[in-house]
Formats: C-alpha cells, structure tokens, sequence
C-alpha cells in the first residue's frame, strides 16, 4: 500500500490541477501496490488543522485544462511557522502529527518560495516531501522555469495586445501594470512579446528623465502611441535608493494604490499627453493553462511520481539548460530568483530600441 | 466620379476597420464610375482642420480582423459645435467648407450618440452623411445593436472566466469592474455570460446590504467564492436619490477612482472576507473582433454603401427585430438607449439567482 | 414534490451544459417544494433503456464554461421510433413506462430536429415535455437561433483566420470545408466574418465555371490567394439536378471522402494554381462555448424552467425577431430551417463580392 | 551605408514578421550609418529572378503580431540548386549576381533545414549569410527550438481540446492528423498538452495491435473515449521495414489522402468503435504568433543583426541549453533533428500511460 498527500500552496497559478493528475497517474501506472491519495484542504492549512479528503483517480480525470486548484490554496504565514498562532496550535508539530496520522508515504507540495521554506522544515522533521515548481512569477531559486509562467505571459501578453489597438486609435500613452511584486518575470517577458516601447521592473530601477524621453524619441520619430509596462514592484531610483534603508515598510505601502495610477499621472503631467492605465490583475493567475504549461507540469509531476517510486525524497523538481532534475531543498529555500539585468534578454530588449527607464 | 469621405468618430472600438472595408469594397464593386476616398484623421477633427488622406481599394485590404481603426478617431466636444473653440475655428462653418472642397456626394460616419449628434447638425447643413451605429457600449439609440458591443463582451467574459478559477481556488471576492458609464449593456451581458453572482449597473441602483445579502446567501449555500460585476458607472440608491439634484459634479467625481475599488471596500469591511479588484479597463474595446461583429460591421458598411448608391442620405443604418434598416437621424439624434430594468434578460438573471443589489 | 428529467439529444455542441445549468438553478430558486432531478444517459437511449442517475444542484455548479455534455449523447435512429428494433425494445412505449416509473412532471430535451420529432410524438403520448433549439448548425425550424451557433462560427471563423495568413504567404488557394450537411448557415456567416472570396452551401448550388471564374477575377484585381468557404453538402447544379431524382443515394455517397477534396482538385486543374484543404471537422463542436451562446442558453434555460414551474408544455424554447417565445411542438416537428437565398446576408454577401457560385 | 537584404523560404510560419521587425529595428537602432533594406519576394525566388522591394523602417512597423509573411515564401526545389531549371536560369550564379548587384553587406534568410542547405551554397560562394531557425516542425539541426513551434503546438493543443469535449459526450475515438511529415515534434507536445492517449510519430513505428490494445484498456479502466494523435508521417512498423528498401516513392504516396483516415478505418474495423477524423491542416501555420514564438523571434532577430554589426557571417542564430548561440552553416546544412525516442518527454508521456504504439 502506497499512501501519498498532495498539497497546493501560496498563490494559484494555472496548471496545479495539470500537474496533480500526472502526479497520481504516475503514480498508480506504475506500481503493483495499492494507492491512497490523500488531497489537502487549502495548502498547509489542510496539514495544519487536519482538513482532507481522500480522492482517487477519477477525480484527477479531465483536469488537466482545468485553471485553479481542485483543492483549494492560501497563503499561511510562513515565516512563524514554528511558533503558535492565536488559535494555539503549533504549526509543524500539526502538520508532522497529520503526516503521521496518515501514514504518508510523501508529501507532494505544488508551491513557490515560502511553500519550499516550509516544506524544507518538514525535511527537516523527518517527513517525506517532493516540492514542484508552482508559480506566475517565475521567481523560484533553482530552476530556470516554473509551471504558470507561460500562460500568465499570455494573458498579459493579450492584454498588452489588446491595448496597442486602442492605443493606437486615440495617439495615448498607456500604463500597463502587469504582476511581478518582487521580480520582473512576467512583465519583462510580456513587454517583448507584446511590443511594450518601455519596461520597468523592480530589478532596475528607473527614471522619469528616461522614461518622458523614451517617449518623446518615439514621437519624434512618427510613433503617436506609446505603451509602458510596468511591475507592480516598478520603483524609481529616488525610492530604491530611500528603500535600502527601510526596505519592510516601502513594499507595504505600495500594495495599494496600484503603481502605474501613479507612473501614469507623473506621465501625463510631464508630457501633456493623453495617459490611460489598465490593471488586468488576478487574470494573469487564472483561466486555462497554455500548452506549454502544461507539458512542463505534466514532466514535473511525472517526474516527481518517478522519485517518489524511487524512495527518493527531499528536493524540489526543476528544468535546468533545459532538463528535467531534482534540487535539493536546503539549497533553495528561502531564495529567490531574480531577473538579471545583464541577461540576455535584458540585452536584446535594449538593442531593440525598449527602455527600461535606467538610462 | 463618385467622392466619399470616412471618418471614425469617438472613442474606438473593435469592427471599426470591418466596417470602412464593407463601405468601400461595396462602392467599388458596384457602381462604373471611378470612386474617390478621402479618409479624414481622428474623428471629425480631421474634417474640421481638413487633415485627410486620399486613400484607395488597397488601403482597405486586410483590415477586416484589425482592430482599432486606421484612420484614428478622437473625442471631439460636441456640445459646442455651434461656437467657437480657443483656435478661433468655427466647427460647423469649418467641415461644411471641408465637404464642399472635395466635392463630397457623402460622409459615412462611423460613431456613437455624440457622433449621431453632431452627424445630424450637418445634415441640417444640407450635406449628405449617413452614421453607422459603432460603440462597444451598445447604448446607440434607435438600434437594438451596435458593431463592437460582441467583441466587448467577449473580452469582459473572458476577464470573469480567469477569475472564476483563482477566485475559487483561493475562496475570494472579487469584484470586476466593466465598461459602462452611464449604461450597463456590457456587464449586464458578460455578467450572465460569466457566471456572475451579482451585478451592478447604472441603470438599477443598488444598496450594499442586498450585495452583502447576497454574497452570505451564496455562503450559505456552500458557494466559497463570490463575482461582483459592477458597471464602471454603477451607483448606489443613495446616491442616485443625491445625483437628481446635483448629477454633472457626481458623474465627474466617479471617473477616478475606479468605483469598482469602493464597492471593494465596502464588502470587505461588512463581510470580513478576502476582496479583490480587476479592471480590465480599455482591453474592452481593444483587440480583434469577433465573428458576430465582424458579421454585423459588414452588414452594416454594405447597407451604408447600398443606401449611397440609391442617393439616400440623413439617416443611421441600424438593425431592429433581427432586420437591417435605416432609421432617421433627426429621430436619434442625442438619444441614449438604457438597458430596460424589466426587460427579458433582466428577468431572467433574477430568476437565477442573480442579484443586481436592489432587493 | 417536483420531478424533472433531462437529456441531450443528437450531435452535441457547446452549450448544452450552461443550459442545463440554467434550467436546474432556475426551477430550484423559484419553487418551495423538493426538486428531484433525474439526467439521462446518452440522449433518448437513457429514457428508452432506463439509464440514468439521479442529480442534485451541485451536479450542474461549475458548468456553465464547459463543452459538450456531462450526460452523454447519441443519433438514436429517430425515424423508426414506432418500431421495435433488432433489441425487440419497443421505443416509445418503453420511453413512456419510464417516464411514469420516475413520475417525473416534465422532461426537457435538449436537441435539434429529430430530437423534436421524437419529443413531439412523446407529448401526443400524454408526457410533459419541453424542447430546447440546439444545434451548431442553426437550423432548427422556429426560431431565428440556436444555442451552439455562434460558437461554431467562432471556431470556423478561427479556422479561416489561421489559413488567411498561409494561404497569403505562398499565393494558394484554400478550400476550408465547414459543418453543414444540409443547411449552410455556419459556412455562410463565418465565411463572411472570414472574408472568404467564395461561399458554396447547399442551398445554392454552384457551378465550378463561375467558382473560377470568382478566383482569376480576384487575381486580375491583385489578389495573389483565394479562400473558398464550403458546406460539407456543398453541392453543384448538375448534382443537384440529379439529386432530384436519386436524393437518398447521393446524399450518402457524399459523406466520405470529404467534398472539399474533390472541389480543390477541379479548382487545381482548371486554375493550374496550387490549392490546399483544411477541414477542421468536429472541433466546431467542441470547446467552450463562446459568450453569446452562454447567454441564450442561459436564456433558454430560465424560460424552459419558468414554463414549466407555470405548468405549460408541449413546445420548444425559441428567439423570434429578438424575443423570446415558445413555439408548440406539432408546428415545428420534423421541419428543417434553410438558408434564404434571397435573405440579407447573402444580398449583402454578393454586394460585397462574395461569389456563391450560381452566377 | 549599410545594406541588407531579407527573404523568408520554405513553409510559412508564425513568427516570420515578428523576425524581421527585429533585425530591422536592432539594425537601424545601433548603427550610426544610412540603412537600405531589400526585401525578396517568395523567398529564393525573389533573389534568382532579381524582384525585389526596397522597404524601410516603417514597413517592419506593426508587423510583431501579424501571422505569414509580409514578403511572401516559396518552396524552390533546393536539391538541384546547381543545375539551370527548365527556365534556362543556374540559381546559384543569379543569386549571387543579384547579391552583388544590390552590393549588399549581408543577406538575412529566415528558413528550416532545406532554406539553410541553399544558404550555405552561398557562402561557400562568398556571399555575407545569417540564418534564421524558422518552421513549425522543429526540426531545424543544431538548436534546441525554432520560432513557429509553440504557436503550431497551441493551435494542435486548441484542435485536441475541442475535439476532447465532443469525443467524450458521444463515447467516440477520435484521429487527428497533426504536421509533421518526417518529424514528430508537435504531434508529440501537442499530444501531451492536449491528453491524447494514443501518439504516433514517424520516428516510433507503431503496431496497430498495441494502438488497438491501449484503447481497450482505456475503456476497461472506465474511459469511454480515446484520442489519437497522428503526425502525418505516422508509420506502421511493416511500412517502416518496407520504406528502408524504397523509402522515396512510399512518402510520395502518403501525401495524399491522410494517414489519419486509414488508421480510423482500421481502429473502427478492430475495435467496433465509432470513429471520426479531424485535419486542422494548414492552420497550424497560420494565425498570430503566440508569446513564447515572439520573444524568441525577437530575440533571433535582434542577435541576427548584432553579428551583422559585429561583421560576423557565415551561422545560423540557436537557441542551445537556454542560451543564444551561433552554430555554423557548415555544420547543420542538411541535417534533420529528429525527436529522439530516448528522451525525457517520450519516457515521461510513456510513464503517464500514452502508448506510441511501439509496445
């Protein structure tokens, strides 16, 4: 009898439900031994407060297009997870209790950043775990993918699309604020595939100087539009420089209002242009997964359903120079993984005439 | 020697292109006299300050599946067509003498109700115009559609469908702000497409309490998440009660900020659940459009360019009771067409459970 | 207590399931009494051998989106239903004795015309029934729409998008063959939202002297590629001249190979241009259903179930001249609803110059 | 002055304007010199036969998102690009009198294995040569991917997706034919993306009784529908025997009709199933370029014209273990990259349970 436990954690991205079923086909195509798949409720809070169901295979069948997460996801506070909270319990002593109540096997954890912290605590503990590469943001330390990326690309992708018409039509310039708190995956990408004129991420902190004269150079040279895309953690060289001090409380107050009202404003003031922003949100992490997610999440979960079978335990599955393979998780916890802005795509988007408001 | 002059009026939208292929192609494909096109830019500024370009049957080759509009449009003031701006230009005086001098024999003018306004004003100049119902609002009066108004659904849909699957996986509100100022077509229509639990638009004001009632109802039924589709112009009861004394000064508060961010606020605060905003803003009428509109633009252009051929002039082609027509424009002139509190597909989101937070 | 049972009928399409939903939802918020919902499995079949599964509310959440149908369907020989099959089941008794063993008060079926004809010879045995107009291909008699139909364009529109580009890149000519074995309503709209050069439907036969001529005409104008849209019972004026008198035979013969394939070799050797084929068969059946047909199978959902909590039955949900209606069985049963050849959009299509192959 | 000519050969594909804007725009971008850029007509044609147009900056200018090819393409029979044609005219010398009559510092050819196979012929002729890796198949020696993949794998994923709904409401199997005719590439992405049970590619002969005996244990596990996933070069292990002794005239003969009809002909006649066919042919080259396809067109466009500007000839641009690269034209011309049947995605889908047929 094999009994594993799966759980999908942090914020959702679109091809969880995808990676799951290859997990658990995987899994039962594979073995001669009896399978008890136990799914828990919203992340670790369903490892935490006992809250599963146990499932089988029919109810991975004909998820694999499917956006969300058949089990349900949050944000538990990572960073006090070995202290109780107010409802009294402590966090991992729960979740080992759990595990061992179950008589797990594995715990497979679909998870970014904070998830791998967590997960690599339970290591630590002694529990079995096999961490897979969730997330839009792209962020995860370790691999040069994560499943989410592509179709969170797409969709900003198409609403960068959907603007240029528009933009086009009335000679304005927009403000595009696309998601990335942190790092400047999505923006970045979708900027180049979306023909942004100007890109600014939080790893390169901009100018307004160089941001008004991007597109003042672009008017002058016949263009009657310009399109800025913008992270939600864009920040300016005069607040990247304030927050080296007070790091913790700037990111805070940035969550709210959104940033491009802001860029957009300081745009229209200096240029007398028409300025207009558009914020498309929580549709980067939602609908449908792209075919390539869901290659890359199916070669994650089957992957990882290999190194369970295997008895191998303890690491997170990546792509690396484009091959599948296992990181250990005390290697990655806790990083994360920042968009280079001597990379080469960095570099190509600058030579192809897109600003990043630094120079 | 047939002349005709095109101009695209207003804010843009997604069959505009569709719609100048159909005129012209049909003009040329059916008379024997030589056919001259001047396409006037942005709007009826073009006309005013006689920017215009000669354009022929090439210019409208493979534009049909473009969006935006390739001669650019703008929002001209129309309230004061009859007076003169800052330049001094006399706007009505100013096209007149524009028309004379390329020896128009028509005007097709692709617009809204604004555009039908001022398109009627210079009917009453003796010159020969004939207005194509374009708006993504579908609030053109005398018509039971415009060109646009799928595609805008299509986008806003498509916005609630990426939703539904984060907001389920995370349990969240959302609220999702659509196109909509001072009508609620588009979130009335992508509301039912989409799934909605609730919806708000200008034309049924709501009270918070019957949104909060909704949303605890939905709960209590085992619903984790909720979808609040607002209107960019919906409004409270109570302030509409204060709008009728003193609407202009309210109207212009609401542009920014977004309305969809207070209702929001409100939610969160009286239910204690997790709220999130979207707002696809200008996406809705950006991008491509759909099959439905580029079949009704193409309707439209070819009965525009079938009424020109037969030399009649002064009126809007519409489509009424499923049939193509042509409808005065003395008749619609500066008329608004309000979604119909009691009509069917009101009737029937209540009766499945849709709330429009008036009861 | 009230009792209902449901089926899908015939080849399916995208919205059925939005519409159950619809109908499921809406009589379960309407009444105070206990709903007991019984879905049949696999169309008539399930209600002729008794195969079903009881469902509740919860069955019909999440549904609205997705494709084909959870009851399953089947083409059950409609012809013959007065007679016992090789099985020795006698059809209508049989569907009768289940009908009164579940004690159901209403079945609604969800089909097109010969789900109507067998729904129409079940009212005259006595039971409730209420029909709703499905179908991709838009003709079912009265009324003006179907749920399916803008889907289906929507795909077949998608299809001649993609090959516009190719066939433009290399100068072919393309034959796009599109669902329609008898009417040519889907060939007919998306060929016009597909800008398509040639339209051929069944009911207007061609002669392949005018396709060609339509095609060197397009080349003397500049146009180095051609698309020609045909109903998959696309048929020649000599055919169907023969046809006349050997109806049965021909129809038959023509479902394999595809009559796409033969057009493109007549079009090659007469043009000596290169012609391609592309036939997107069933996928303009599946997917999502796009925007529109969730809202009128939304809309004909709630009508159906208002109908019957108002105990009225015996008709079929349609949409005339833009308003809903019920139209009673014994009108409508076994008829079908063709192409106008002298309809607005086919006018209009050749004032555009689209060719049709007749002239 | 710099002066650079551009032709795109071979097959169209997704990406081929969204490349050349790049090289255009990076070239104009980083030089200080006067640009003149040649566009050649239908690929190689265009620079035997000397038509040509002079284009400039902004004809490259909107074009990112725009399917085909602004210049138009051909197949010119590279194998006898040494011998004069029945037109008299030795290829090699007239492209290279063309080159030097336009006195160009460098020509920009965007194609697969055979357009590579030409251009090295002119290099060894001292002609200034960059490649770029362009075709839907993937199959291009020396990089990892080539632009026009990942669009071809959604359109196929698309095609699956839709077909999965409608093959499930009517328990059918279902064949799609999917492009590539001596590679499996897209087929074997497509197939995973989309769930195909059943993937056969030319480079895993299959037996028909394995593709026969993986449908009947899916429907004994309780799936009442297959899918198979055909690339057009699907082989059966008897033909492969067959075609080492006479491989030419066997791929001849399946040009025409699709591979895809007899393997349904035989699985209806073995299984007793109800089979159907779909071809989404050509639209798999058609159609706007997805994200991924844009930003690596980018990126090969823009590194293209930085070797240019470095003075550098003679390569094709890659895309090695997530790395740019340069790869000689000696070392990949006439070279086919095959999926090796040894690799990760093939033992991955192999785990998850799809057959290829092979076992």
């Amino acid at each position: 009898m094999l009994r594993i436990g799966l759980l999908t954690s942090g914020g959702d991205c679109q091809a969880l439900n995808a990676t799951m079923r290859a997990i658990v086909k995987t899994v039962y195509n594979n073995t001669k031994e009896d399978v008890e798949v136990y799914g828990f409720k919203d992340g670790y809070q369903g490892l935490i407060y006992g809250r599963y169901r146990k499932m089988d295979w029919g109810d991975f069948s004909g998820i694999l297009t499917m956006g969300g997460t058949i089990l349900g996801t949050s944000r538990t506070p990572f960073k006090r997870i070995d202290t109780p909270e107010a409802d009294g319990v402590e966090k991992v002593p729960a979740m080992r209790k759990n595990y061992k109540a179950l008589k797990l096997d594995c715990l497979f954890v679909l998870g970014g950043n904070g998830s791998t912290k967590t997960a690599n605590r339970l290591r630590e503990e002694g529990l079995n775990v096999i961490c897979l590469p969730k997330t839009i943001d792209n962020d995860t330390f370790g691999t040069d993918i994560t499943f989410g990326f592509t179709s969170a690309i797409d969709v900003a992708t198409r609403c960068i699309d959907d603007i240029h018409t528009t933009a086009s039509s009335h000679g304005r310039v927009f403000v595009i604020e696309i998601m990335g708190h942190k790092v400047g995956w999505i923006p970045l990408y979708a900027g180049v595939a979306g023909g942004a004129d100007v890109i600014l991420i939080p790893e390169i902190p901009y100018k307004m100087d160089n941001v008004v004269k991007a597109i003042e150079r672009r008017e002058k040279n016949g263009g009657r539009f310009s399109i800025i895309v913008c992270a939600e953690g864009a920040i300016s060289q005069e607040e990247a420089a304030m927050r080296k001090k007070d790091y913790k409380a700037k990111i805070a107050q940035r969550v709210k209002p959104s940033v491009a009202y802001d860029i957009a404003e300081e745009v229209a003031g200096r240029t007398g242009k028409e300025v207009r922003v558009a914020v498309p949100g929580h549709t980067q992490r939602g609908g449908q997964p792209d075919a390539q997610d869901r290659i890359f999440a199916t070669q994650c979960g089957v992957e990882a359903a290999r190194g369970f079978l295997e008895g191998k335990f303890g690491y997170m599955i990546a792509k690396v120079g484009g091959k599948m393979c296992r990181v250990p998780l005390e290697d990655i916890a806790g990083k994360l993984k920042y968009v280079d802005p001597k990379s080469d795509l960095v570099r190509e988007a600058r030579m192809l005439g897109i600003s990043f408001g630094d120079e």
